[in-house]
């Protein structure tokens, strides 16, 4: 799918269309494959003047074994300049020092030697302190001003990601996991994200399997970003329970076969579900991951209660009564990780789509709700917020709206749902918990938003 | 220039080009004018179930004389139905009574009827509880799943605008100041806007003139949407003090005598500009209006030193050197008010604007972290973002970047400063304490955010 929108944008008409937007021509995006170890396949440089950038030290040689710094003798690294230094794959700015106004600039003097001697789609993490946690306002407005930095560096280097990540005291441990996710192509589709870490107990042990020895079930995994989803949390050593309605149960089970799983056929608005899957997970559950969706499009004119009822019953109201239903019986462990499936479109609303977006806003608020009370246990709940991702759901959208969407973001193209399956596999990572009742997007950085 | 656009996209050029990109041709809005009285000028109907809807009842009478519920004998108010009732000119649907998802449909069945007698430029308002305030899950997650169904309703409703008020326990009494605004022409650009109200001692007592007997001072005063505010807060009641560079000081002179005013000509950026400033305002002051921003646009590959500089000094670190003067002399009065003008680029970042994407991020960091310390005195401080608006900064920005910018909204046009001015002045208002550390987007709601 993908492939056939990069033909058409390159294409000589393809190329007229963008041309006249003043939107880029989109480039495939790097992604991860199997078989890779490194994080960073590629050089990465640290700057920046604080405990942050000292934290990533200790581990950052396992990132890659190209690591330069932006001064001489800093880290006990080498200086690297556009002149002299390889290409740039990863950049960490540790902005955690920066406390004054006149400080900003050096935000500038970090990044910009850097244009020269950018690698393709490179990935850049900002480090910082949360805003709400510094007394002094100015530093708090400070740290404050490094998402309007951060977004604006996302929308300037395109195919690659920029993030802000404020840690929290005693969260500088938690750094390594967010590090191994955002300066991969795991995050190839993600960028002009501010994600919150706090302090947690656990920690990935095997970097190459950090899912093994947990339990974790996907709901609607029988095609899609669900399928990708169960491959992926697979892939990294979980043993997946795939979930879908009785009458996908064949893909669903060849699927699951596939990835050495079991298979749940159940429909989750039966009045029976909860029941059915506390029973089918009578040995307990580590990680969930409430994929299943459906859209029933229509402005709200012309919206039949049907088509309302089902969508909110489907997206936000099952995926809240199984959650429950697998805590009151003790079926989700200590520790364990809950992932909504969000939509841009529950952040920004949707022409003709206001079930939906109501839908979507309601697990944003489901996962910010319930994360206090799920935090005594060590159980994170998260959601991930999808933008234009190329699956037979989009596929379904008219051309012209297909391809606005598709080309409404910094990448210039729709995601895979590979993208959305990796970082679902982050928030289901032990050093996850260091994130709960957080939204993070999968868009490429649209345009859209609230 | 707004009617220039406006001729434009109806011309047969300009409608082809909408056509291609999807988008509305924009119609004109309706704005406040002078002498005019009832913030709604037509009929308004009133529906939910809750407390909130109670607290609208005994002040309704005051926006319109054509007041209407949704079911008979609803708050003692004649029923609406679309074949027998007036064109609706507002709607206020109180969702604070939703706590469970299967009541989310009352959401649907309110609105539904109403497309087919909306007047023009409707105005919409759900009320509802702050999911944060909440202690049940499920109510939480209804009540911010309004964030989604509000933002889809502005994207259907299109010209007129629809906003989701918070009300915290203990501020019912402060819903007439917000709902005179977001149901009042005065909000005309302003949709797609969540605002959270909170106990707060002031009222407005005289609403013709509702800031009568304070002090204004508006920076950047002498053009475009500085003198717009000025003139807002002088025709609100406020004795206004204009301040801006020498180099304008005719400019500013003339419309401060107009506007019955005083003038302060002063750079902010001047090292004595702050005891000049407590100096000139040595009668104190009520409403501070930090409104003097500058841009200077470079990808940050090309970003001088003195572009980045000038930028955050003038739009980030003056406003801040000037309010705790203000504050450390005792000049801002209790009860006091500072606007701050920030930015949609500084909420979804911008190409090319990464000065002024960090400067005006800042601002909004600036606003919510000053708003504990003086909500002990009573002052409030809260950011204005404007979206695209007509003045002659975006006069000057290229042909199709500029056409772009305009029609990327639900209005399918650009802001005038009017608008902005209009929502400063709401938050200049005694009863606005009820809000403070918060960003309002005057923005048609923009596509573009976070």
């Amino acid at each position: 799918m993908s492939d056939r929108y990069l033909a058409f944008a390159n294409s000589s008409a393809g190329q007229r269309l963008v041309k006249t937007l003043g939107l880029p021509a989109p480039l495939p995006l790097e992604r991860w494959r199997g078989g890779r170890t490194r994080p960073v396949d590629g050089a990465l440089l640290l700057g920046g003047e604080g405990a942050l950038g000292q934290a990533v030290v200790p581990f950052a040689h396992k990132l890659t074994d190209a690591l330069y710094a932006a001064h001489e003798g800093q880290h006990a690294l080498p200086r690297w300049t556009a002149e002299h230094g390889p290409k740039l794959k990863a950049l960490v700015f540790d902005a955690s020092g920066l406390t004054r106004f006149e400080q900003l600039i050096e935000l500038r003097d970090f990044f910009q030697p850097t244009f020269k001697g950018l690698a393709n789609c490179p990935r850049v993490v900002l480090l910082g302190r949360a805003p709400e946690s510094l007394k002094d306002p100015i530093a708090a407005s400070v740290q404050r001003s490094l998402e309007g930095f951060s977004r604006s560096l996302g929308k300037e280097i395109r195919r690659g990601g920029v993030q802000l990540i404020y840690v929290g005291k005693g969260a500088e441990d938690q750094l390594e996991g967010a590090l191994r996710f955002f300066l991969s192509p795991k995050s190839a589709y993600v960028s002009g994200q501010v994600v919150r870490l706090e302090r947690c107990g656990e920690q990935v042990t095997d970097w190459t399997r950090p899912l093994a020895g947990k339990k974790a079930l996907v709901t609607g995994a029988s095609r899609g970003i669900g399928a990708a989803i169960a491959e992926t949390l697979a892939r990294d050593g979980a043993e997946v329970v795939l979930l879908d309605v009785p009458a996908v149960k064949d893909a669903l089970d060849a699927l699951s076969a596939r990835l050495g799983g079991r298979s749940v056929a159940l429909d989750i608005c039966a009045e029976d579900a909860p029941a059915q899957l506390v029973a089918a997970l009578a040995d307990g559950v580590d990680i969930v991951v409430h994929n299943a969706g459906i859209t029933r499009d229509k402005t709200l004119a012309k919206m039949s209660e049907g088509f309302w009822n089902s969508v909110i019953d489907v997206n936000l109201k099952a995926p809240q009564l199984l959650t429950q239903a697998l805590l009151d019986a003790g079926t989700l462990q200590d520790n364990g990780r809950v992932v909504l499936i969000a939509s841009i479109s529950g952040i920004a609303g949707n022409l003709g789509q206001s079930n939906y977006a109501t839908s979507k806003a309601g697990v944003i608020g489901l996962a910010q709700a319930l994360a206090p009370a799920l935090g005594k246990r060590g159980i994170s709940i998260n959601a991930v917020a999808p933008g234009f991702i190329e699956t037979q759901m989009t596929a379904a959208i008219p051309f012209t709206l297909r391809e606005a969407g598709r080309r409404m973001n910094s990448m210039g193209q729709g995601g895979l749902p590979q993208d959305v399956a990796e970082a679902v596999a982050w928030f289901a990572q032990p050093g996850s918990g260091a994130l709960s009742g957080q939204v993070l997007r999968v868009c490429g950085q649209s345009l859209l938003g609230a």
